[in-house]
């Protein structure tokens, strides 16, 4: 594929606004630059939540008049006052002559109005211009502006044979430390972290993010923390697991009914939020409900590292947007832990995956995978 | 890497080996090519036990006068009367001014004597070259000469989540056509199909080769049938198995004491092979000993294909050279089968793997690996 100017321009405003993968949440990641005479003359992508959105950011930088130029911009421009003043009229006051965006705004009640505020002013518009690349950009804004519903990726670390853990629950390390650099990529990248009250009593995760922009090695507290979350029917968490460090990052999900108002409010009083969910249909803590609470505090991308028995819920609610597996040249043996509890009968109830992406990282093997969810409207039923 | 002149030709010798991937069993795979003032002169392989060997055949293909000319062939020449006479013989006769080889005769008890015979008759000698690339033609052949076992290559057909069949045992399909191609090209090259009395109950498989030289679909008729070698301890396979026809082309092992004489007298005489094995340690049918007797019979390459039962036992006794995964994108649940069975408790047992490729095969996973086995001897003393 070759790329034509359009799509060039594009492509250097969408690896601008990659270098806020870790950082603007909630908003999201959005690049701009401004182009004259074929000469790039401006750039800028969105850093950070109240702070300056690209486009502004691309008209501060331009080392000459924009008068004239084009932008090219990765999300159609807002037209609201948020934070910060709306883009459409800065890009219109600047005066540029063309703006080419890459996708218009997800969230239905705005879509458009950028654009159309762009044209009532005299301004060309082009777009969408290398649209699928831009929506990757923020999969989970995307999501949560559309369905009112976090992005969930669910990350995996397994043998060859399928296995999480030993029975004992033993599970460091399975895989090797590029595998695990990359999921603290995939943790910076990610507003919550979510996790399992098992996982918590079992192996006492911190669940920070311990790099930095720049995937060095870095002191979590000097950088940007995702949300955590525990899955906690019960509210079972012990106030000093490490996991609630420091405390106002954190929130626990249980079922009003089973929580220990005494152990509720030792909890609170270390800052520590809990919310209530109701029970689903399994009689389990409503994860779809706890997501669309999640989506509610603007929590665009989850990250879910978790045991069999809460991934395979995510998996059976319909909730999981993408699995990423990191796959360990190990084997641990038929008596260890199963990647999801997923009590299936027939071939054909077999949850069917999409193939996304295949690489060796380090000596593991990184899998990326979409899954199919089956109707749920079709009962099937088994005579006896 | 850039080859070098000597490199350039072996590997064109390697190439013509290859076209005898599916054929020259129980002998190895060769190639030949003959070289005068840079310039390709002739070229042969083996195609097929009985036939001409790569050396005569290249001979044979010479368009001009071989004398003073370079001859390149992956394997050192034998210089043994077999069926047919040495080639270290007609090289010298036809008047080759050098011998380059890959590697030399794996054979300890021929090794080096063809290179010293065509040395004694003033033939210059150079080599190993491309060694690695010589040696990975015929690995089986290599293994049976070193150490009196076959190379043994495990197939597996899993969904990620490990599992190999439903807990009914439903098991069709897993993979895709892609990667079955790829499973019958496995077989092809084999020179026995191993698999146990469980799968042969459960699936009553034919185990056919059903592609021919060019990987064309092909009555099974029409080429050649590696041995389909059945593991049942209690001969307890029924005269009717598709397995067993035709009934020249397979052996089962059992434990003498276990098998019931009327029905050993049934299948042999309907041509069938029963051969007995003794009891290893575990109390199971010693497959060490079987492999043993496959080597004898002249089997270099075997391809086990069976369940978790037996495949987890060949693991455990060290008989695995290499596993080939075929990963399909779907998950059949927690119930469903285990990869291998494989009893282990603790992180440190896990057995060890190493990565040696990974591609796409329509949309499954291709996997490769090599087993590191554990030492045998370190044994742990756990308290309690």
């Amino acid at each position: 594929m070759t790329l034509n100017n359009h799509e060039y321009w594009m492509a250097k405003a969408i690896q601008l606004a990659q270098q806020g993968l870790y950082t603007t949440h909630p908003n999201p990641r959005v690049g701009c630059v401004l182009v004259k005479d074929d000469q790039l003359i401006g750039q800028g992508f969105h850093a950070k939540a109240g702070e300056g959105h690209a486009e502004v950011n691309a008209l501060a930088d331009a080392k000459q008049a924009v008068d004239g130029a084009t932008a090219y911009v990765t999300l159609e421009p807002c037209s609201h006052q948020g934070k910060t003043p709306p883009c459409a009229d800065a890009l219109i006051k600047a005066g540029v002559a063309r703006v080419v965006y890459g996708m218009q705004d997800p969230n239905p009640e705005v879509s458009g109005k950028g654009l159309a505020k762009l044209k009532k002013a005299g301004i060309e518009i082009i777009g969408p211009v290398l649209e699928a690349e831009c929506e990757a950009l923020n999969p989970g804004f995307i999501k949560r502006m559309r369905e009112g519903l976090p992005f969930v990726r669910v990350k995996l670390a397994m043998s060859l044979d399928g296995r999480t853990a030993m029975e004992s629950g033993e599970s460091q390390w399975i895989t090797g430390p590029e595998a695990r650099l990359d999921v603290q990529r995939l943790r910076a990248q990610s507003d919550a972290i979510v996790t399992g009250i098992g996982s918590v009593l079992a192996d006492n995760p911190s669940m920070t993010v311990r790099i930095d922009n720049n995937d060095q090695d870095a002191d979590p507290k000097s950088v940007r923390q995702p949300l955590r979350v525990i899955m906690d029917t019960a509210l079972s968490i012990l106030p000093e697991a490490k996991i609630l460090y420091p405390a106002h990052q954190v929130c626990v999900f249980s079922v009003a009914e089973e929580v220990e108002p005494e152990h509720q409010d030792v909890l609170c009083k270390k800052g520590v939020t809990v919310r209530f969910a109701p029970r689903g249909e399994d009689g389990r803590l409503d994860l779809l409900d706890a997501m669309e609470q999640l989506a509610d505090l603007g929590i665009n991308e989850v990250l879910l590292e978790a045991g069999a028995e809460l991934a395979g819920g995510f998996l059976q609610a319909g909730l999981v947007d993408e699995i990423v597996v990191y796959m360990a040249p190990k084997l641990l043996g038929s008596s260890a832990r199963p990647l999801f509890t997923l009590p299936l009968e027939t071939m054909s109830e077999a949850v069917e995956l999409t193939l996304t992406s295949v690489s060796q990282v380090g000596q593991d093997v990184r899998l990326v995978y979409l899954p199919s969810y089956l109707d749920e409207d079709s009962e099937e039923d088994d005579d006896e």
